[in-house]
């Protein structure tokens, strides 16, 4: 076998695969709100652990995104202003230090999918890849790969422009959930660690006064 | 002159120091709360433009942390149920492409700190070193740097425990954001583009319950 021959790619559990969320209802019955949505989607491919911070949801990249998408969608039903915080990562099972080797990843992954919700977002995105250079012993090429998770956010119709430190998104929360979710596929075809952060705002009483 | 010496240190707004911050407020009068809160710190040596998604704030690193404490502190003081999802970026004046070429930084600064505000948080943290390997011109070492921002909030007593993705803080608002900031401050000490996301929870129902 030569070193180049491709290894299978490994489950999205033991790649660290999951994304945490903080799903905030501005309303007094919040807590109502929550328990209703974070009940509303079929987790029978996910495993999902709440916490006081965030809710930690772990499954394959599609699961991920099917999964979270219900969720924010439900809670934005409520009519209330709802922020919305997803937080993405593959390839790093562990904080500081990452339990798998460099030389891991990258694991090919098909590009998410959601279903439409019915429920408009405005939304704001950031993409880490975090590329360890040699030691991941994949030559990586995330501008491109950037690059085209942006140009596919155009196709889609999500793109709204650039701001200080993020892609400003738009549409149905399916859409931008999976926008977001794209680019980190994509990105991690040829990095290891790759997390995506993007923060969607339902309801807002600012963009309605606009 | 040698190419190995220092060049000087780009001002704060040219190296693209800032911070997006999305202030979530779980209560019928959240519109009042956030307002009253934007308007608490003393925002003399920060520029501030709120959006529909978050708030971008450029100034120093210490004005931003004196700055964004004082924020999240006067809307945890209204007793209402809180998230704070704050977002620092330095190096990276842009979005995809960032405007400085590769080899601008790093750019050093002091440790920020913020006075206590007697308002307490559960946190969680992630810290991104965005390394461009060779093109920085500037040999990183962001895990010896991480693990001293780990270590800082160990001494300084913010510093819970590790989860999927991130480190868990709890303490005083100031003392979470201070630490959070702190680890991206070292960490900017040898790449030059760092991003820092921590997410507070104050008055949490659910910590309030355990």
């Amino acid at each position: 076998m030569s070193s180049t021959t491709p290894r299978p790619s490994l489950g999205s559990a033991e790649f660290g695969v999951g994304a945490r969320i903080t799903l905030s209802v501005m309303r007094d019955d919040h807590v109502d709100v929550i328990t209703s949505a974070l009940a509303a989607p079929d987790a029978d491919d996910v495993v999902v652990e709440t916490g006081d911070v965030s809710t930690f949801v772990s499954g394959d990249e599609q699961a991920l995104v099917r999964w979270s998408s219900e969720l924010v969608a439900a809670a934005g039903r409520s009519g209330a202003h709802v922020a919305a915080v997803l937080h993405f990562s593959r390839g790093c099972p562990g904080e500081v230090v990452c339990e798998l080797p460099g030389g891991a990843g990258p694991r090919r992954a098909e590009l998410p999918t959601a279903d439409p919700t019915g429920v408009h977002a405005t939304a704001e995105w950031a993409l880490y890849p975090l590329v360890d250079s040699v030691r991941d012993g994949v030559e990586p090429d995330h501008m491109r790969d950037i690059e085209a998770a942006v140009d596919l956010a155009r196709r889609n119709g999500t793109f709204r422009g650039s701001q200080h430190f993020v892609t400003r998104l738009e549409g149905d929360v399916a859409d931008v959930i999976a926008t977001a979710a794209a680019g980190w596929v994509l990105v991690g075809r040829t990095v290891q660690h790759v997390t995506s952060h993007v923060t969607l705002s339902i309801s807002s009483p600012s963009a309605a006064a606009r």
